[in-house]
């Protein structure tokens, strides 16, 4: 099976983090050497990974920690101290969720570098099974909005769709200010052979109205316990445009966190340069104020379907 | 009484047509020379000129071709082919709204050159009423969103409202592609002292949801005879998400056309090279394909007020 690079987009070699730099992309495929948990918590930090990137470099910090210290006879306050670091990396994705996973093994005495490297295989089945599932619910003809970057799932949604003969097309927004659709999305799609058409943020009732889509489907950063997700900001209007037109919208979601409900999920306000400037070109006047909060909150009430990532993190 | 840049960007000074570069701002304030009628076309055709600028600049055509065919015995057929060829300059406007009146005073035998400069300064007056007209539904503390530019009349707004002591602000989105939002509506709002902010298209919800916002302000470059209106793309969709978040959302509208609906009103859709690619930069990947509509209709139940620029075209 081919993946998207964005589908598994970090790797340890030896005491090397390699971290694909997704800000490079689409034309560029590199990859950033981090040496040490500093570093590639700053690749978080400057969203040089992302969405599924962070879940993956967080088990790869860990394990690397582990392995630089496995003479100590007691590993547990590096990771519990290294835990703290990490949770502050971002606030709307649940780190302490994962690294709580970690810790939990740690204090039961489970064997730390199988059980990470067992997790993140159980991971990547698990979102090749979440993306075939959500491959069913698709028909020939179908033509999907996306919205964001769903970390190379969306590319094998469609591989499965077309395995079953359903023929699909995709509109992707193109994300501003990070252009994760335009850099992303459409890149992946456009790698695996599918129609894809780009369209700027502003132009998503209009599709909809015309109608050239009949399905949204979108990732999540965050789930709570009652059907609630954050994801990349711009899908709650998006969900609301659908309930509008009639619309079915689906979400691809990790397991659900901590988080009672969508208000207990801390949205991230990045620096608004990101939102004023773009690759060195000024996008707005000298002394222009901005405002980026960075993820929104979709209520349940409006998401179609759920499809989980059924992962048990015991 | 001040004005924005943006609020008369055409002037005619002896044979030559001077148009604000808008394609620059807020970079650069340049006016392009237009020495006859299709230099000024083109820079209708390349946005160089966009909403109230394309109006005046339709008089200022004609104004030109009838000033250069003085000694002609009968100048109508000079401005029935001159006609033509303006109507087509961008679908979604109504230039043949604006052409027939030109066209009726010739047929009628009215003086030429009077009734055009007549009702450019009738324009003027009336834009400036229209913005005190609208100043009056707004209460001290509002903080409005807007959408794309309404050539100048948003800082006047302001300024009416700043006389009778309300204290009001600004969220404006970018308005991709072109950025209207960014390089034209926070630039002219700063300089009159405003507390503008920007967000990128896929921030309205978020900012409605966090009651940043509590009124919606946009302008129109169609209005239809049963209220429903065609602006920028992206006007549709806030109208939407006004709606659900119960905000009110006002229009500063152009006089009826001939379009009975919405339905009648030509969408102009642009190359898809202005979605892709910014000043140079790319933004998307090699052989990526865009859809970029330029405008949407947002039909007349989701406009709470349309203030009218009550013209008469007689």
């Amino acid at each position: 099976m081919k993946f998207s690079p964005l589908f598994w987009p970090i790797e340890l070699r030896g005491n090397t983090i390699y971290i694909l730099d997704e800000t490079l992309l689409p034309h560029k495929v590199k990859y950033i050497k981090a040496k040490n948990y500093r570093e590639a918590i700053k690749a978080i930090k400057d969203m040089k990974t992302r969405a599924v990137g962070q879940v993956i470099l967080v088990f790869y910090i860990f394990l690397m920690a582990i392995k630089k210290n496995k003479n100590k006879k007691d590993i547990k306050p590096v990771l519990f101290e290294l835990a703290e670091i990490v949770n502050c990396a971002r606030p709307t994705l649940s780190f302490k969720y994962l690294t709580d996973m970690i810790l939990g093994w740690a204090v039961s005495g489970a064997p730390l570098e199988e059980s990470i490297l067992g997790f993140l295989e159980v991971l990547k089945n698990k979102r090749i099974e979440q993306a075939r599932a959500m491959s069913e619910r698709l028909n020939d003809g179908d033509s999907i909005l996306t919205h964001c970057n769903i970390s190379g799932q969306m590319p094998l949604v469609g591989v499965f769709a077309r395995k079953a003969n359903k023929k699909i097309k995709f509109f992707a927004t193109e994300t501003r200010p990070y252009l994760q659709g335009s850099r992303l999305t459409a890149w992946e799609l456009q790698k695996f052979g599918f129609d894809v058409t780009l369209i700027s943020d502003n132009m998503a009732a209009q599709v909809m109205y015309e109608k050239k889509i009949n399905k949204v489907i979108v990732g999540a950063d965050h789930l709570a316990q009652n059907g609630d997700i954050a994801n990349k900001i711009g899908t709650y209007q998006i969900a609301i445009l659908a309930k509008h037109f009639n619309i079915p919208f689906y979400v691809l979601c990790p397991p659900p966190s901590h988080a009672k409900t969508g208000k207990d999920i801390a949205i991230e306000v990045r620096p608004e340069g990101e939102l004023l400037e773009y690759q060195g070109v000024k996008l707005a006047p000298k002394g222009a104020k901005g405002y980026y909060p960075a993820f929104d909150v979709t209520p349940n009430n409006l998401i179609t379907e759920h499809n989980y990532l059924e992962i048990n993190r015991d």
